[in-house]
């Protein structure tokens, strides 16, 4: 090895020891681990890689058993067996499964299935991944209705998924859960309010850390104005069609409450900026949406600058927006740039932002990484991927280059892997 | 040599032996080969960038004699011999022709214009080239009057570049032509689609491949509704000026029916996606066209929607588009990712491009590079551009990271330079 | 050391050697240099980073003395000690003031503001900062009402900059102090040209060797009708409110008049495109504004095409627009590609756009770098990281991909760094 490699190799064993917090995940906090093969390759990377390959959206229909689906998936992945996704699969199927294969085949998938099988009957396996993972919190992604209930609070850390509020109030169903689980009637923009006020407060009473939004591209925030926003309201509780500037109220109108609010209770917003959802219309289920090159966080500046206190994590789906991102981390107070999203979550992607991030935003305005995952094996694979990145920036870029020591790299991992997710959530 | 160095050699190598596939190209197949050093330097290339160092355009003016000419571009192309496409000359200069200099002077470039005619009368000399590059079929860019005589199809690959009837169809000198071509005289629709029909039959009869079209940023493609065809359609045959709803309505309707045409004949369309052209007044022939920034695809999904049959190969202009495409690539079955092209035809970006498509694209949706060149010589330095740029990707990126093995490592560039290729366009 | 490192090496001392022409800073001639660490803590790029981790506005009020500022303003710079504008304090503290430390702290600072406070006081001390960081000329950014009076033009370099010009001319101060500089009072189209030139020629008698101009992204300039521009210079002299139409008019057509007085008077402009200005409501003293992601050049089209014979040295701000920059400066022949501005000036920035640009862009069309600097102690550190990334890029892709020699190279970075510079504002 030479000296650079061992440097790079030092800095990464001293960072697979930071225990982190993992501030994004889908994980259902009630069925968290893979019971079988086919919860860990039923991840939307593999079903929508393999599609896009040339597999039949019929291989992966809940119908299609697991004797039949597993084999013709596996097969189909082959085409994909050069990608980091694939990559994710192999990694984590060998440090949780004891897999030894480089490729999953026909041949061997059963055993691997076998593995998944046995391990989830093994006490404390979430415990067990995590701490093999070296992850000590995992957010969640609650829905608004969610019942918050049994939650392992030494794991879990509760996030309000606000998507249904801000895009899905024209839908007589969510106003209505929303109506049954806070005990609103919403006709005006005040029981609107209220109501969202009430979904907050049981969040908070449940410990909840963050509201999460994810934006289409160029979304619009503005001030509304109050007789726009009672308008627009007045003609979603009454189900009538919503203009396009009433629907674009109502959106700000809600984004605006939920900012208030985040002030209010003194946590922060996760701002998920520039997806573009049900582009691909043949795709399989969450391989439908893309990134739109060319977008701008312009938009969102009213936000920003209306709430000076609410800290907003923001993460882009565009790579076209990167650069954007970290001048806005840059100068802007309450804005931390936050991990690398979906179709942005590369190796070369992350290795060129970090990069850019280390070199020009505070240390304190950087959260690291989050896995999006949906099942807690993921967590390994995903953050070692970053982690080997992270150690690389740092040993060429901070130690080489003389802006730090090996101590001072150190120290940078640790705000990007835990502190400041600690600082700025609380946890 | 380090051990790093060593592998990227090794691969190389290996990589230098697979016979290419050249999806694109505007060689003349009865004019292909470069007959004097005026027809090598007279690709865009140099001359757009030896008049923006400051040569003024008479140099190149057809009547200039080549005593005048060749002195005067060889001079003004010492401005850029720091660039890669000055690179490309001295490159093919040495290893087609034997030229010993590092530089194009006045005191050197009688002796390759000699050697550029002599070579020019071996026998079998497109082959001879071909070998020496290691590129076994070139596709022709082919107008949809050509007459597709005399090709060899043993080098060669018709295809046919629909620009003319997606944007000219208002000039009536291209809709004489496609009458003249055809049979059919155009007063409807329906006349139109039964001509871009005979189109078509004509080119599949000679084995054409695909069809071809460059397409401005932000090109709007949508279903048109019939009645708005047939009145752009009408107007346009009567020489009325068209607004710019019934030019959109035109364009799109005719890209609706060439993709509905390559549907129904089985073969792929190959888009260019964001080419300014005329941008600017003052340039030489070929070199007044521009990237735009921030362009996205986004307009383009309703094509890859409507026929997901149909394989569209996908090459962007603009680098603020480079993810998006690889994104595209990545969900949509129907869009393969493909090459480098012109303005981005530059190490640099094919590098980081590259990078990131084999981390997240299935290898078999890559079409890894193609030549675009004007004369036969040019596919060995972009090509052997390109092979560098592989070896080293593939050697850092997928061999050294663990990601796959050497072999496994070639096996992703036979897709890229050929067996892509010749499964999609069925050569 | 391996070879490459020592090539690398080689490279950079020579490149040390070469006196620079720095053509763009906003450097006071009649009080250059720092004269305590206040001023050279006060830099934006400080402020605004230590207000972005967290600091109040109020640590850097004017009225707040050294002894609360100072150790306040360091201790909130321990959150950016990871970024390379950090990285520029600590090495000029080292490099022109003896300062021994890796960090500033609360305990070393008073030190270091003893330094700068005794070497102000030395004689000559601006040439000796110039001599100690290898530059040889500085740009200023001079009002079109400066007095111009008094300034060394062995060292400095007047240039007027216009924005006061172009987007102020609707407030009346400008147009009294436009009046009183020229004599002319303002009423017409006629009398603002005409003011236009006489503060050019005042300009020129002092040897100004540009006008520069920084413009939001997607300005448009366009040839302005007459009489639009009449109707828009006759509402601004009445100060009645200006439409957007209105406004846009009389922006292009002071552009126009701008271009057509550096076409006069033979002097290159200087474009900084893509600022949007105010964007962040709570930030530090020039610490508001923005880059906007996806932002296009091809607004500027009609006045690079309008005035092909004068030189624009173009920079962007947004990352987005790195290659479309490049594109322009390959192709349109008074296009120079110059810099790497503000919140893209950074070493990761730095190194893929002049990769990208000495692979692409003829040498003699790219100014290198300048310091964009408030006092002259910063052209030390921001240059020499520019030279360092120079050095690499040079070993790395010319030398070592055998594009040109170490000689080759070397020349490269002089037309860079200097000649230019010379040749093309004719210093």
């Amino acid at each position: 090895m030479t000296e650079s490699e061992q440097l790079e190799r030092r800095l990464l064993d001293e960072i697979m020891t930071i225990a982190v917090i993992d501030v994004h995940s889908h994980v259902p906090h009630d069925n968290a681990y893979a019971k079988s093969l086919r919860d860990l390759l039923g991840y939307h990377y593999f079903t929508e890689l393999a599609h896009s390959a040339g597999m039949s959206r019929e291989v992966i229909a809940e119908e299609n058993p697991d004797e039949a689906m597993l084999p013709a998936l596996v097969e189909a992945m082959a085409a994909l067996d050069n990608t980091v996704q694939y990559g994710w699969m192999i990694e984590l199927a060998r440090e949780l499964f004891g897999f030894e294969h480089r490729r999953l085949t026909r041949e061997n998938w059963q055993a691997l299935d076998q593995a998944v099988r046995e391990k989830a009957k093994e006490p404390k396996r979430a415990q067990e991944i995590l701490c093999k993972s070296s992850i000590e919190k995992v957010f969640l992604t609650n829905a608004f209705d969610d019942e918050l209930k049994g939650i392992n609070q030494d794991i879990y850390v509760p996030s309000l998924r606000a998507d249904a509020l801000v895009f899905e109030l024209t839908d007589p169903d969510v106003r209505t859960s929303l109506s049954e689980v806070t005990g609103v009637e919403i006709g005006t923009t005040t029981d609107l309010r209220e109501a969202l006020e009430k979904v907050l407060r049981r969040f908070m009473a449940r410990k909840a850390a963050s509201v999460t939004v994810s934006l289409p591209p160029q979304f619009k925030i503005f001030p509304v104005v109050e007789s726009d926003m009672d308008a627009a309201v007045g003609k979603a509780v009454r189900n009538k069609p919503l203009s396009a500037a009433e629907t674009a109220t109502l959106r700000a109108g809600v984004m605006f409450s939920l900012a208030e609010l985040c002030q209010e209770f003194g946590i922060p917003m996760q701002i998920m900026s520039g997806v573009l959802r049900d582009a691909y219309r043949h795709g399989v289920p969450q391989g439908t949406d893309l990134p739109v090159a060319g977008a701008t966080l312009q938009t969102l500046l009213p936000l920003f600058n209306a709430f000076p206190e609410v800290t907003c994590c923001v993460s882009v789906l565009s790579d076209s927006q990167s650069q954007e991102l970290a001048s806005y981390g840059w100068i802007i107070g309450n804005v931390v740039v936050s991990g690398h999203w979906w179709y942005h979550t590369i190796p070369s992607y992350i290795e060129r932002d970090l990069t850019a991030r280390l070199q020009s935003v505070p240390k304190t305005k950087l959260i690291g990484y989050y896995s999006d995952m949906y099942k807690l094996e993921f967590g390994l694979p995903k953050f070692n991927m970053y982690r080997r990145v992270l150690a690389r920036v740092l040993a060429r870029d901070m130690v080489q280059s003389g802006r730090g020591t090996e101590d001072d790299a150190i120290k940078v991992a640790r705000f990007l892997l835990r502190e400041n997710a600690c600082r700025i959530f609380g946890v």
